[in-house]
C-alpha cells in the first residue's frame, strides 16, 4: 500500500519537475526573452505541456488513485489522494477534440480582440466570441458529467477551476449584499472626499524607486535568497517555494502605483513561499484557489501597507530613498492611495467600486454559461448594470465596456469572482488577525509585521490544499466568506478615519 | 521514404524542444536564479535530460536511420542522417551503469577538488581521481567498440566528443611544431616588450563599461532582437539561433578584460546565430565542433578587435563612453592587451604562451587514457613539462599546477586541444579572409566588418555540420589545420609591428 502511494507521489513529482520547467520558461519569456526567441519558446513549452498532460491523464494514474483511496487510513494521505484525483479528473474531463477546438477558437478570438477593442468593433468580436461561448458551454457540460453532477449548475463547473470550493450560491449571497450596500456607501465616500487634491511633485527617479520597492519587499519579509524582483509590462508573480519571482513596473510621475503593485505581488509570493515543504510538488501542497490567493495579495496591498500605522512607518523610508527634502506626509500618501471615484475601467478601479465591476461580470458570465443569455445580449446588459451599480453609461462604447477585458476571449469564465472574494477574504482575515493581536498598531508603527506573517503561516499558508477555501476561512475567522467584514473595513477606512 | 525521413526529423525536433528547455533553464540557473532554487532546478533539468536520452537512444530511432540511410539519394539528407546516426551512436555507446558511475564519480571528484585545490591536497584529489580515470578508460573502450574501431586510439574516441573529426595524429603534428617554435619565439617577444609599463588610470564606472560592451557587440553585428548580454561569474554563451545569450563580467580597475571577453563570446554567439535555419533543431544544423567554435570566438577576440585598424576605430568609442578627457591611445590599449609573460595559470595566459599549457595537458591526458601513464605520475610530468615549455616550476605546487583546472575532475578528457586548435584555425581563417579582401585595413579603420561576417557566414557559419572540421578548413583556406598561420600571426604581431 505504502509502496503504491509512493509510486503515485513519484509520478506527481515527475509532473512537478516538468511544471517547474514550464514555469520558468514562461517567466523568462515575459521578463527576459528577446523577440527572436518567441517561436521556438512557444514550441518548447507546448511540447512540455503535452508531455505533462499525457502523464497526468494516463489511465493507470486513475486506477492507482482509486486503488489507494479505497485502502488508505492516514488522513493527510487521504487528502493528498483527493487532490490527485481532482487533478486527474480535471485533465481527463474534456475530450481532446474539445480542448483543441477551444485552444484554436480562443487564440483566434483573443487575437482579433486586440484590434477590435481599439476599433470599438463589437460585431466583429461577437462573430468569434459566439464560438468561444458555445465551446465553453460544452466544456461546462463535460465537466459536470465527469464530476457525477456534483455541481449545482454548468457555471459552477467552470467556477471550480479558479474559485475551487466557492459555489455560485455562496457568491450570489455575498454579491447581492454588496450590490445593495456599496452604491450608497460610495456616494457618501465621494461626498467626504470632495475637493481633496494632492500633488506629490514628481519626477521620482526609476533607480530610486527600484531600491524603494526592494526595500519594501524586504520589510514585508520577502527572502531574496529564495526569489527575485524584476520589471515587466504587467506585474505578476510566479515560481516555486524555493524560487519565487515577482515583477512590478515603474513610472517617473508616480511612485505609489508601483509600491501597491509590489506589495500585492509580495502577498502572492509570500503565500507560495509559505506552502508546506513536505508536500511540495504534490497537488495537496499547492495553494488552495484563486479566492484565497487574491486574499493574500490584497491583504498585503490594501490592509497591511495602507493601514495608517504601517504607512507612517514606511513613509520615513520613502522620504529617505526618494531623497525628499520637503516631504509629503503619510496622510497625503494615504489620501492619494485611497481615492474613490467610479470609472468605466475595472483595472483602474479603487477598492470600493471594484466589486461592482466584478458583480456585473459574474452576473453576465453565469447567465451566458447557464444558457439564460446569449452573446448578443451582453452590451445592453453591461450598459444597464453599469448605470445601476456605478451610474455610468457604456451605451455604444464597447471599447470601455464589454470589450475591455481579456479574460473571456479564451473562455476563462469563472475567474472574475475570485478578485472580489479575495477582497472579502482579505478584510475578514485581517479582522480576525487584529482580534488576536490587540497591540497590532504599536507593532506596525515600528515596522514589525513578523507576527502577521506568523499568523498567516499558521492559518493559511501552511494549509496548502488540505482544507477547502471555506474551511480555511471558518477555521481562521470563525465564519465562511461574508460581505460584512469588507463593508465594515470600507466604513472604517473611508468614513471614520 | 520521404515520410520516414520526415518522421525522423520530427523526432529530432522534439528532442530539440527539450534541449531548448534545458538550455534556458541552465542559463537562468547561472545568471538569474536565487540560491533557493538550486535543488528543484537540478531535479527538473535531470528529468528533462533523462527524457531526452530516452528519446535519442530508442532502438527504433536507430532502425529508422539505418533504413533511410540505405535508400536515401539526396546528399543533404544523407548528411543529415549521418549526423543523426552519430548522435544516436554517442547516446547508446556507453552502458547506462557506466554513465551513472561516471556521473557519481565525477560529482564526487569535482566537489572534493573545490576544497583540495585550495589546500594543495594532491593525494586527497588522487584518491577520487583514479576512479574517474578508470571509468573514462572504460568509456573510451566502449566508444571505440561502438564505432567499430574506427578510432586510432582510445583517446581519439574521447577527443571525438569535442574535437570531432580532428584526430590525435593531426593534433600531434601541429602541436609538435608549436612545441619547438614557440619557446624561442616567446623569448624574443619578451625581450622586445621589456620595460613596457602602462597604466590606464582607473576606475572605470561599471555602468559605463556595460554601455561600452553593448556598443561593441552592436558594432560587431550582434542582433539584440535575437539575443541578450548579462553578467555572470564566468563569461559564457548559450542559446538558440533566434535567442542567443552571452555573459561577461566587469572590474572597475580594468576595462580591457571585459571587452576581450565580450568580443570572444560575441564570436561564439555569431556562429550559433548564423547556423543554417532550414536545419535548425537537427544534428546536421548544429555547430561543427569545439575547435571550429573556439576559432570563431578567438577570431573575434584576438584577430578582429586586436587588429590595429579596428582598435583605432573602436578607441574613439572607448574614449567617448568611458568619458576620458586625457585619453590613452589605441596603441597603449594594444600594448596592454598583447602583453606576453609565462605564467603558471592557463586561464591567465596570453595568446603566445597559451598553446604550451594546452600541449602539456594534451600529452598527459592522451597518455592517461591510452594507458601509458597513471594518475600518480601527473605531478612530475607536469613539473617537467612546465620547466621545458615555459621555464617555470610547479614542484610541490599542485594548486597552481595539475590541480588548477576543473576539466578532468568529471572526466572531460579530450576538450583541452580545442582551445589551441581554435587559435590555429582562427589565425588561418583570418589569413584567408584577408587574402580575399585587400582593402580590409581601410574598411576596419572605419568600423566596417560586414564583409568579414559575410565571409564567415559563407565559409563557416552556414555549413553547420554538413562538412567535417577539416573540410571546412580546407574549403575556406586551402589547407587543413596548420601551425604556420598562427606562428606567422605571432611573428607579425609581436616582432614586426
Amino acid at each position: 500500500m505504502a509502496n503504491e502511494y509512493n509510486a503515485l507521489e513519484e509520478r506527481f513529482r515527475q509532473m512537478a519537475r516538468l511544471q517547474h520547467a514550464m514555469t520558468f520558461l514562461q517567466w523568462d519569456q515575459l521578463v527576459m526573452m528577446p523577440p527572436g526567441g518567441n517561436d521556438t519558446r512557444a514550441k518548447s513549452i507546448a511540447e512540455l505541456s503535452g508531455m505533462h498532460h499525457e502523464l497526468l491523464s494516463a489511465p493507470e494514474i486513475g486506477e492507482l488513485i482509486a486503488h489507494c483511496s479505497a485502502q488508505e487510513q492516514d488522513q493527510e494521505i487521504q487528502a493528498s489522494l483527493a487532490e490527485m484525483a481532482r487533478e486527474h479528473r480535471l485533465a481527463t474531463a474534456i475530450p481532446s477534440d474539445l480542448v483543441k477546438a477551444q485552444s484554436l477558437a480562443g487564440s483566434k478570438c483573443e487575437h482579433g480582440w486586440r484590434e477590435q477593442r481599439g476599433n470599438n468593433d463589437w460585431q466583429g468580436f461577437l462573430n468569434n466570441f459566439e464560438h468561444v461561448i458555445n465551446l465553453s458551454r460544452q466544456e461546462a457540460a463535460a465537466r459536470m458529467e465527469a464530476s457525477a453532477n456534483s455541481f449545482h449548475s454548468p457555471y459552477d463547473a467552470l467556477l471550480d477551476l479558479y474559485c475551487t470550493g466557492d459555489s455560485s450560491a455562496l457568491i450570489s449571497t455575498v454579491f447581492d449584499q454588496l450590490k445593495v450596500e456599496l452604491p450608497p456607501l460610495i456616494h457618501k465616500i465621494m461626498e467626504k472626499q470632495n475637493g481633496r487634491e494632492i500633488d506629490l511633485s514628481p519626477p521620482f527617479a526609476i533607480s530610486d524607486q527600484e531600491q524603494l520597492n526592494r526595500e519594501l519587499m524586504a520589510l514585508l519579509g520577502f527572502d531574496f535568497q529564495r526569489g527575485r524582483m524584476d520589471v515587466s509590462m504587467h506585474p505578476f508573480s510566479t515560481g516555486d517555494t524555493g524560487d519565487h519571482r515577482i515583477t512590478t513596473r515603474f513610472r517617473e510621475d508616480d511612485f505609489i502605483e508601483a509600491l501597491l503593485a509590489t506589495a500585492h505581488e509580495t502577498g502572492h509570493a509570500s503565500y507560495e513561499m509559505g506552502l508546506p515543504q513536505r508536500w511540495e510538488g504534490l497537488p495537496v501542497g499547492r495553494s488552495r484557489n484563486m479566492s484565497i490567493h487574491e486574499s493574500q495579495s490584497l491583504l498585503f496591498e490594501k490592509q497591511l501597507i495602507l493601514s495608517k500605522p504601517y504607512l507612517e512607518f514606511f513613509t520615513r523610508t520613502i522620504h529617505h530613498i526618494l531623497k525628499q527634502t520637503q516631504p509629503f506626509s503619510a496622510n497625503e500618501i494615504w489620501n492619494l492611495a485611497t481615492r474613490v471615484r467610479p470609472n468605466l475601467i475595472r483595472v483602474e478601479a479603487d477598492e470600493a467600486t471594484y466589486p461592482l465591476h466584478v458583480i456585473l461580470r459574474f452576473e453576465i458570465e453565469s447567465s451566458l454559461i447557464n444558457g439564460h443569455m446569449e452573446g448578443a445580449d451582453i452590451p445592453d446588459a453591461w450598459n444597464q448594470k453599469m448605470q445601476q451599480y456605478l451610474g455610468l453609461s457604456t451605451d455604444g462604447n464597447y471599447r470601455d465596456g464589454c470589450l475591455q477585458d481579456i479574460h473571456w476571449t479564451d473562455g476563462s469564465f469563472g475567474y472574475f469572482p475570485s478578485y472580489t472574494l479575495g477582497a472579502l477574504n482579505a478584510a475578514q482575515l485581517f479582522h480576525a488577525f487584529r482580534q488576536n493581536h490587540a497591540d497590532w498598531r504599536e507593532r506596525f508603527r515600528i515596522g514589525d509585521i513578523s507576527f502577521l506573517r506568523q499568523w498567516l503561516t499558521e492559518n493559511v499558508w501552511s494549509k496548502g490544499s488540505f482544507l477547502s477555501s471555506q474551511e480555511i476561512m471558518e477555521q481562521a475567522t470563525g465564519h465562511r466568506t461574508e460581505a460584512s467584514f469588507f463593508l465594515n473595513h470600507l466604513h472604517e477606512r473611508y468614513l471614520e478615519e
